[in-house]
Formats: C-alpha cells, structure tokens, sequence
C-alpha cells in the first residue's frame, strides 16, 4: 500500500503574492508530493496550503517551505486578524491512507527538530506529537501570540521542544504536530428554526455529553429557509460520520424535524465514506484492500 | 484524474505452470500496469488474469498476452469444462476511474483489430462493444466453441469484425469487449430455510421481473447454517448496491426473516461503495473530487 500523509501548514503572509508564490513553490519544488489547494485570507493575512504525499517527501516539503517562509515573512512587522505566533504558525501532519498516527508523530519530531536546529526557531509539539498535556491544544501552545511569547518562552513551562530558548525576532515560533483527518460535516434539518439546530448541536457535540470527536454548531441557511447542524469531525475513525449522523437524525425527531439533506465540505479520506457504506450495508469482514483504487496505488 | 482501465483476459491453459507464467509476464513486462490477480483451474483448464492501469498501457499488455497465448497455447489438442473458443478466449475492458464506456469500446476496436490483423486470429465485439445485437452475450458468440467454429465461422452472421474469415486452427477464435465492473455482493438471512432465500433471489433478479443489473441466487451457508442470496451486479452504476441491497432487505420482510450481514467478494471500484454512503448520508452536491486519494492519483 501506498502510504500517504497530509500536510496543512499555515504561513503568516496573505496579501503579498509574490511571498505566497514563492513560499508555495517549495511544495511545488519537491517530487513525490501532491499541492492539493493553497488559499490566501487578507484580513487574517494568512495563507493556508494543504499537500499530500509519502512520508519522506512530505518530511522535506514541510520543512522547505518553514525554511523559505523564515527568509520571507518578517513577523516584526506582522499585523492580522488571525492568531499566530511565527511566520509558519503550525505545521500538522495527518495520516490519510496506511500511515498510523505514531508514524505522524515521528514525522512531527523530526521536522520540527530540524526547523528547531537549522533555521533557529523555537518549536513547540501540539496534539498528538505534544510532550505534555496542556500543550495538546494549539489555541493553549498560541496563547500570547508573537508578541507575547518574548516572555512566554522564559517560563520553564514552556521551555520549546526544539530550537532556542529564546524567541526568533523575525520568524517567532513554530507549532508543530500530528492530528486526524478533519471532516467538515453537515447535516440539513427541515425547519427553519434555528433553537432548533442549536439544541441538536449541543447534544451531539463532545462538551455537551455528546460524541467525543464531535464540534458542533446550529447554522441558518438563509436561501432555503431552513438550518443546519454544522460539524467537524475530528477522529473519523474513532467518532464515525454515520454515528454523528444517525444522532442528529435521532434528537430531530424529539421535535418532529426529518433530517433532508447533508453536505460535506472539502476533502475527506476515501474510508469515512466507505466506512459509512460498511455500516448500512451491513458488509461483514470487509477489508479496504478489496477497493481497486487502493491496489493501483501499491 | 488517472484514467483507470480493468482488462480480465481469460486464456485456455490452467495446467502448465511454466505457459502460465510466461503469458502472465506479458502483463508483468509493462509499466503503467499493475498485475492484480491470476488463478487457474485445472478442471477448466484455464486461466483468469486480472490487471489495471492506464488506457495506453493497458491495450499493450492485453495485446502482447493474447500474443504470448498464441504462441505457446495450441487450441487443437486443448480440454476444458469450460466453454471456449480460443487460445486466448475472452478479452474484456472494464471502465473503472475517470474512462467512460465509450472509451472502453475503442479500447476494444483496436485491441481488436491489432489481434486480427498481426496475429491472423478472427475476433469478435461482444457486450457493449458489440457491432451486432445477437453479439452482446459473450455466451451467444462463443456457442459451438473452438470445434464448431470451424462450420459457424462459415455462416454469414458471425463473420469475425476483424482478421480472418476463417478460423485459426492453433489459436481459435477470440472474443474482445467492454463491459462495466462486475460487483459481487452477498446478503446473508437470519433463517436457514433455503426455499426464502431462492424466492427472493427471483424477485430481485433482472429475469424475474426485479432490477436491470441483478443477477442472484440462493445458496445455503452451511457452516452458520444460514441462506443467502448471492448477486451478481453487472452495473453497479446504473443498478446500485444499496438498492439491491434494500430489495432484498425489503422481500426479506414477508418472511419476517432479518438481513444478518452482507459481503463483498473480492475487488470492487471504491465508487460502487461511495455512491452507498452518499445515499445513506443523504449527502447533496457531493463529488468524487472530494475524495483526497483521488486527488493523489490525478
């Protein structure tokens, strides 16, 4: 089988084409990895790059384009809406098609090793990858942000796993990680009632008691007249997508609402759906080795 | 997109191994093909060899097989229980990713036409590659067999569509064509009573009045002493398995008797099961572009 690993590192530069081109580049550059898609947000001005690959040529890609990023972007003089902390903010790694998480990890400690030692920039290990438990969540690694990481970095908590004890004036810190594939999840409920998609959404949602691997918010579509209970899934193997559907479908009917519809948003690893497909068929023993597709990417 | 092309070659030598491999080399030999399965049997005296790759590719290794099969296979001293009617007996294309039908008859016509004409073998289009209706069943063109395709050849009706009009005493005849991916699926029953199993086999059936692709039959699972209804899918895009799989669910009903499971036999194109859960899911919009490892092969 053909292992594949994703890779979606965030840069803080959104406005300068030339920057973003040059910085994508590097992706671009490297042979046995795939550009999936790269978009740019002015206002957060940040630009986001999503790539696929093995795992070798992700390894290089990923750190060639921190490397280039640390010689282009100056955060001195940084401004945007998004949090960040470095010229490449995060850098996570994600197992798509026979990879393990362990294997990401691995990956996450040896890139963000070398972005430590040879570009001279703290780097910080966060979800799966994270060496302690409060620096799982990025939002709690990021807090401070780059301005407040000059004294940040000084408390022994936290000391970077990599690279300097002291902040990169001009490139800040990095955080580097390994995480599951996301799915962007949503399910349309017909009723125009928001409460309603809102109370479905706390029940489903890990924080309310619901799913573990389940966020969830009630969102109005405002052409159809109706609402939707929008997700994202952040362990499709562990919180399967026909589980966090069958329990929206399942709490609408407390209010009479028939489920009518469901979308997904963006890319997604071929077993989340095939998974669902193993489900309602009922399919005994099956094995993702039995998908064509899967055979011609030996 | 990667355009994906099943080839099935069946060839007439089951027996001897040192034949078989080197046939099965031809295949091996070519790059931008992947050799996915052979198996003989020695009762058919015949070899079933499964392979998949790029158009081009592809139209090579079939080609340079049924070469290799004509050389070393002669069809004059050749016993089998399987009907056949040459060297090389059957050779179908099979749409599986990004390649149409149509694409697939073309692959066929001059796969076709390059074994009449350089191997002097007369060759036949048979299902959706057919030039004539009384062609499209492999089981109507290959009636009389290798012997009595000496008289039937002679017969206006079933002058080849390339290579010679007579036939080729070494090699015999061929027969080359398109056909959509053959999904089989089994769905078991919670009763060991056979008799169910058999009529609701009749029901879902094409020839019983049940859906256009369905091909099916009873069979008892001795060991869990349970029944089954096996099918065979011919096209799963036009007959999908969900809709097989709920027919059968819903004349199971009747007999009070409960669907315990479902298997999938062997290879199957990752869309036959997308397409199950984008049903299931009630997912709108959605498109197989969505799929990250479709990307990966593009």
């Amino acid at each position: 089988m053909a292992k594949l690993v994703e890779c979606v590192p965030n840069f803080s530069e959104g406005i300068n084409k030339e920057v973003i081109e040059k910085i994508v580049d590097e992706v671009r550059k490297v042979e046995g990895v795939k550009l999936l898609d790269y978009s740019s947000d002015t206002d957060h001005n940040r630009t986001v790059v999503t790539f696929i690959g093995n795992p070798e040529a992700v390894k290089v890609a990923a750190f060639n384009l921190t490397k280039k990023a640390s010689e282009l972007i100056d955060m001195a003089v940084h401004k945007g809406g998004h949090p960040r902390m470095g010229a490449t903010d995060v850098v996570p790694f994600i197992p798509i098609s026979d990879v393990t998480m362990d294997e990401c990890v691995e990956i996450a400690r040896e890139v963000g090793k070398r972005i430590g030692e040879e570009l001279n920039i703290p780097v910080y290990l966060y979800e799966n990858a994270a060496t302690r438990p409060e620096r799982t969540n990025l939002a709690d690694v990021r807090k401070g942000q780059y301005e407040g990481f000059f004294e940040k970095i000084k408390d022994e908590n936290w000391k970077p796993d990599f690279g300097p004890c002291e902040m990169n004036v001009k490139s800040g810190a990095t955080a580097v990680g390994a995480r599951a594939p996301l799915v962007a999840f949503n399910v349309n409920l017909g009723t125009s009632n928001i409460e309603i998609a809102d109370k479905i959404a706390k029940t489903v949602r890990h924080i309310g008691g619901g799913l573990r691997f389940v966020k969830a918010m009630g969102v109005k579509l405002e052409e159809r007249n109706i609402v939707q209970v929008s997700m994202n899934l952040t362990n499709y193997e562990k919180t399967a997508v026909y589980r966090a559907f069958e329990m929206v479908k399942m709490e609408a009917q407390r209010y009479g609402v028939p489920v009518v519809g469901s979308e997904v948003i963006g890319l997604l690893p071929m077993k989340a759906l095939i998974d669902c497909a193993e489900y309602y068929l009922q399919i005994e023993n099956f094995s993702m080795d039995q998908i064509l597709e899967k055979r011609i990417m030996e």
